[in-house]
């Protein structure tokens, strides 16, 4: 199903729904613009256009396919973050064990694909998204599920929306990273009456446990350690009291882009358990990496001899404007780059075929339509340049285009990605 | 043209592309479903889903077609804020000369949705794009299309691309709005060096002025009408250069969604030229107004006698984790919700039926995600309620559903718009 669905895919037409394409490509399917292998500086991109470094995607892919196996992890890369089936498969083929997930669309798409195997690292309790849920466990026995839940209510909300459906729900308790955290029942006790929420039902079966330690406050390696080893402790308390007795294997799930090397070193302390353990971890922004938030934040910097992920986004816009010696706009804006948590970087102009570091170009600001950028003495920037932008935060950069084109080093286009938001 | 695309769309499927559609709707038509008048709140729709009230959208819609009528106004609201081919249409039935666009992509929208008057409030240099719409104005003799020009270097390059097509482009000389601004030639001296410019060439036909008095530094009522009375003095001073001698009418074009009341003021005071005036306004954000940052800005509050904008807009989410007295999570995010301005307001409260407000509840934070919420004592919020948000700037709440329900006040569901950006 996944197969021909995104086959599918490459069968779309080139139209106006998708940003940046040649106009003279409009009619073709995506599948024949990619074979036609052009440039995406000389064969009629139009700007703003995003682009996907083949070379550093696949660099990623491979990069964590390596980690997770040296550390005996299952990968369950978050794919809130680009929401792009094609990706999805890749980082399947790449040893990913399934694909995690925060709301039920996203679930739909990643089905829609053929994806087998998904974590929702969130509670959900809407009725009719439970018994759509429900009916596709029914109908699919490879389809593994499993979710959060971090209250007794919940548990009685999903309880009363799936009564009469075939299969259990799999669900794990979620531990919240401390106080003023995101979502997780706060303390242990809770979590234990959580669990004895969950098996006094017939529609759930509890199967673990997960958090989010990007969440821990204030975190730092120590403190992001010490709630790690309290998440590990929660698992093996409530496996001695036998509420996974039901499970077929112990999910055990944490692990966002900034701490998976402390979580790798907890979770290799995990001590035998009554059933297998899956240790399951779930960062998602590694598959483009950036140049801002987590350029700063990557584990690697910490742990550089196994490796160093690339940022693989750079988004092309044009300079339309050139007021005075100290401004430039360019064609970008809000609807193009994230701008969450950093604005864009100026990093290299084009020019007549030639492409230089944007010295002394600096962006601003951004409106919607526009990057405001400021420009000093050394600025070699004129009305027509083209400007190469880094960004920060892969998960605010993919929400903005339904297709991104994946070019080589040298600017052969060669994949469209969709995105489903 | 433009109906049978509109048509098409309500022949879409519902399916894994849509955010907030019933799961049990899945594969029939957008039409179908909106004839089946479903309610948003108690047939199947899933949060988070964004719903765009039927009363209010058509009471924006009829209150800037009379404000823009009785100030003698031509009206071209900025598309790029809804990106919506079927608020496109519906501008212009009532009554809007045409839609103002930002970029080449969002004209192909428009083109592909029949739209046949198309103000591109942007300078516009690439030659991919020029082409094409060279040769859509050739194809199309009722194609109107106008755009901005702020550069010598501007024109050449448009002049370069357009080479050797049929129909010369028109074009308004853009007029900063002040030093420090955004786009826009700085001094009345290059404005006249650009028109100049525009004469040498073949290719271009300079029709009128144009600038945005939204970026005008430091603005009040008392600037804003000194930098109108420039780009209307402009328009005056070309005009008797006989710089306009090959335009069929003048365009003197200007208006965000700030200071519409000042356009009309001043625009009312152009005085008689060479040919007929076009005074054309192009605010965009009125269609579905907001709660924040329009709510704040509207010259509706300086001009009440003349009507009022209502907010038309409301995000639902649900309540998925309730982890402390103090603390709430819903299942909407950055993805969801416009956040470059303000975070949501939490407005009401859903629980079995009933509406409340939500007292002493307050969005304290987005994630992805999730919504953060602060509850204080008198807080009723628990783990499965639906909270109604309201949101501020219209142009990031539309960008991020690709398609958005329209609800009547009752919560039925009368149609689905579709956005592409």
């Amino acid at each position: 199903m996944g197969t021909e669905a995104l086959a599918r895919l490459a069968e779309e037409r080139v139209d106006h729904r998708f940003k940046g394409l040649p106009p003279d490509a409009h009619g073709l399917t995506l599948g024949e613009l990619a074979a036609q292998r052009r440039n995406l500086f000389t064969d009629g991109f139009t700007t703003p256009v995003l682009a996907l470094s083949a070379e550093r995607l696949e660099h990623n892919l491979r990069l964590m396919e390596a980690y997770t196996a040296r550390h005996g992890l299952a990968f369950a890369p978050h794919g809130k973050t680009s929401m792009a089936p094609q990706l999805f498969h890749r980082q399947i083929e790449h040893g990913a064990w399934g694909i995690t997930l925060a709301v039920p669309h996203q679930v739909w798409v990643a089905r829609a694909f053929g994806i087998e195997r998904i974590f929702l690292a969130n509670e959900l309790v809407d009725p009719a998204a439970l018994r759509r849920l429900a009916a596709e466990l029914a109908a699919d026995p490879a389809f593994r599920f499993v979710c959060c839940v971090d209250s007794v209510r919940g548990v009685e909300l999903m309880d009363a929306a799936l009564r009469g459906t075939a299969c259990p729900v799999d669900v794990v308790v979620e531990l919240g990273a401390g106080q003023g955290a995101r979502t997780g029942a706060r303390t242990e006790a809770e979590c234990a009456a959580v669990a004895d929420a969950v098996a006094a039902t017939k529609t759930l079966r509890l199967v673990g446990v997960a958090g989010y330690e990007g969440e821990v406050p204030q975190a730092n390696p120590e403190r992001v350690r010490a709630w790690l080893r309290r998440l590990v402790a929660l698992a093996v308390d409530l496996d001695a009291a036998g509420r996974f007795a039901r499970a077929g294997e112990i999910v055990v799930s944490a692990g966002g882009s900034a701490w998976f090397d402390v979580v790798a070193e907890v979770f290799a302390e995990i001590p035998e358990l009554s059933l297998p353990v899956l240790k399951l971890l779930r960062s998602g922004a590694y598959v483009s990496h950036d140049d801002g938030h987590y350029r700063e934040l990557t584990p690697f910097r910490r742990v550089p001899a196994e490796g160093a992920l690339e940022a693989a986004f750079r988004l092309w816009a044009q300079i339309v404007s050139r007021p005075s010696p100290e401004q430039a706009f360019a064609n970008a804006g809000k609807r193009d780059a994230a701008y969450d948590l950093h604005l864009p970087f100026a990093q290299v102009v084009r020019r007549d075929g030639v492409e230089r570091p944007a010295t002394d170009v600096r962006v601003t600001g951004l409106s919607d339509q526009h990057t405001w950028l400021s420009t000093g003495p050394a600025a070699d920037v004129e009305v027509g340049d083209w400007i190469g932008l880094g960004l920060s935060h892969p998960c605010t950069v993919f929400d903005k285009w339904p297709l991104i084109v994946v070019a080589e080093a040298d600017g052969t286009v060669v994949d469209c990605i969709r995105t489903f938001f």
